[in-house]
């Protein structure tokens, strides 16, 4: 079994809208497919997975440094032990060779695209859905059925009031939605605070509304929207300031009785013992969100996992940022806390097939091998030119 | 005044020799242009610079993500106040639109060499060296005439024996330097105190050699070198381990008694106020290490420097990683410690041109407008290629 030939396609993320710090029209997000001489009903048996969302697609990356380095080395040192198919740890091992320690950015989701890919084709060559291959893997023998799944949304639009916001999360409802996160930072704090009433309204209860300030916020800032966010005892604050200061986290943590979520952007497993041992995060209550396709794929996630658990957290607190079907396939394996939706935005990659939602606040994935993505109504045709 | 064109050109770097952690054979740099309508002695000015050593080129960012939004930006928006130039700041904020925080990886570098080639082009706009440019722009008044410069060498090359290292020391001493640094981690401990210790017999003295391990130790082997290096009282001890461990470089800094070194695979300002913040950096001894073209330019280098100064650091203890012409540059502008060369490796960027090295450790910018590499014989080649 070998791998036949690598391939990208860099997908424009549909959406006009902003968070406090930027704007996702540009943006963009890398499929990748990892093509075998394993032929199955006429076709080859191809992985593919992608980079998650909210940065950008790394084709340059992928095809300068990673997919030679891969296509350079014998089948044999990538397969699992018993051939069943390829162990994700030695291809990170392998296309990481040569590069240095620190520096984890773009490298990350190029990387992160790619390991996902494996784990795609490993689950596609057993015939089983992804989640069960993780869970194998890692040892998980209590897989649940569903997972809690909430909306995120709430983005800043050019022209959109606070009607926009309420039309908005009354649609997410509509889709069995329960539990929701809306933007803040990208208005005034008054502003932000109406914003959040009148999501609270909709949702019945400030404990199904979490808050995202998307790491803009200086020190001061934050303690001002800490302060102001603490009487509605929210799901959780998300990102107060910038994701490397950890300073900025612990402060918020001792000001703020609520949860804090926070990790979408470290991306190694260092980074994210910085986290644990500066960021003052509470075993708790608080939240950890690193995604597995912008941090080098499973393999790095499962070891940020490890990291957070030796400090005494509970991966039931763990809310992976991006909401796709590949980190549903990621929560259900690792028995993780829950998932994000992105029901309106971000196609073609946000959001679940049909039949995952189960219409009361929870997920399941669907049973076709693999993460399902080719279930995705958005996403098939992409997939389908990749492999054309 | 406005930018015609942005080019790239991937250049392999030189060299088949190992760090503890990585071989540089596959690694390479982006050499890359602005060209503006100005035009002189009849051919466009350009600003021409790279993205440092060690790591790799960029080209696919460039191209894919940095180039258009400069291309897009109207050039009234990217000029200095006076006109007289192109102001650095805001062709980095302009370039790191809509980019989320964190993740500080290839994009600093290939926003780097970007911002970079924008110093090349104002120096030659004004018709004068860059550390010029550099001194006045950041208000130095006291600009020296040469920098202490040393040499980095002692790779691990695939056959090469301890007579190899002495013979590569000698080569540089007859070049006039008289510092020097070697490579550990990539050989057992006794056999890296028996290279160290070569390596003194020929420096005539301790304080002259400084040992590099590239973040590769993990906390207890950095310890046992540490015990290990003290007794020498070596110039410094660089990386001892992964460049974002702190706490282990904090353990360090109070395990071992002389100067520690670390800096260069951080590559933002916050990055390096948690090096600060929780790193143990001693202000009478520990020396910096940041690479303004790893490191988004000039511009994100100042702000570094401004957290270094804030905490009580002095930037004489700054030695910038890059031993090239651009650096040469950064540090006479900007009144730091020292710079690195490596003579004998990393063409064709690594070293300087003719005229540089005044044959007793120091060494001096050319007069040439811009950062001179066009005066560097390997160099100008490349650089001709990418301007035809």
């Amino acid at each position: 079994m070998k791998i036949v030939e690598l391939r990208e396609c860099t997908v424009p993320l549909q959406g006009n809208i902003s968070n406090a710090l930027v704007n996702f029209s540009s943006h963009s997000v890398s499929l990748i497919a990892v093509i075998t001489d394993v032929v199955r009903n006429g076709q080859p048996v191809s992985g593919i997975a992608f980079n998650s969302i909210g940065r950008f697609a790394q084709g340059g990356l992928l095809r300068e440094r990673f997919f030679p380095r891969l296509m350079a080395a014998p089948a044999e040192t990538l397969l699992k032990t018993d051939s069943s198919g390829f162990d994700p740890a030695k291809v990170l091992a392998l296309v990481m060779a040569n590069e240095k320690p620190g520096g984890h950015g773009d490298r990350a989701a190029a990387v992160g695209g790619l390991e996902l890919a494996f784990w795609d084709l490993n689950s596609k060559l057993a015939g089983e859905p992804a989640y069960r291959q993780i869970a194998a893997s890692y040892g998980n023998n209590t897989v649940g059925e569903t997972v809690p799944v909430y909306a995120a949304g709430g983005y800043y639009h050019p022209q959109k009031r606070l009607n926009g916001l309420v039309d908005e999360l009354k649609g997410y409802q509509d889709l069995g939605f329960q539990d929701f996160k809306i933007k803040i930072g990208g208005a005034s704090l008054s502003e932000d605070i109406k914003r959040l009433e009148a999501a609270i309204k909709i949702a019945g209860s400030s404990h199904r509304i979490a808050v995202d300030a998307n790491g803009r916020f200086d020190l001061e800032t934050a303690q001002n929207y800490a302060r102001e966010l603490a009487e509605y005892e929210l799901r959780w604050f998300e990102e107060p300031g910038d994701p490397l200061d950890f300073e900025l986290n612990r402060h918020i943590s001792k000001a703020y009785v609520g949860p804090i979520a926070t990790g979408e952007n470290l991306f190694s497993t260092v980074d994210t013992l910085n986290l644990v041992r500066y960021g003052g995060m509470r075993t708790d209550k608080d939240i950890f969100q690193m995604d597995p396709g912008l941090s080098y794929g499973l393999t790095e996630f499962a070891r940020m996992l490890g990291v957070i658990e030796t400090a005494g957290h509970s991966r039931s607190f763990v809310y992976p940022h991006g909401g796709h079907m590949i980190n549903l396939h990621v929560v259900l394996g690792l028995g993780l806390g829950g998932c994000e939706a992105y029901p309106g935005v971000f196609q073609p990659f946000g959001g679940y097939a049909s039949g995952c939602l189960d219409g009361q606040g929870r997920a399941r994935a669907i049973e076709a091998p693999g993460f399902g993505l080719e279930a995705k109504p958005g996403l098939k045709p992409w997939i389908d030119r990749l492999l054309a």
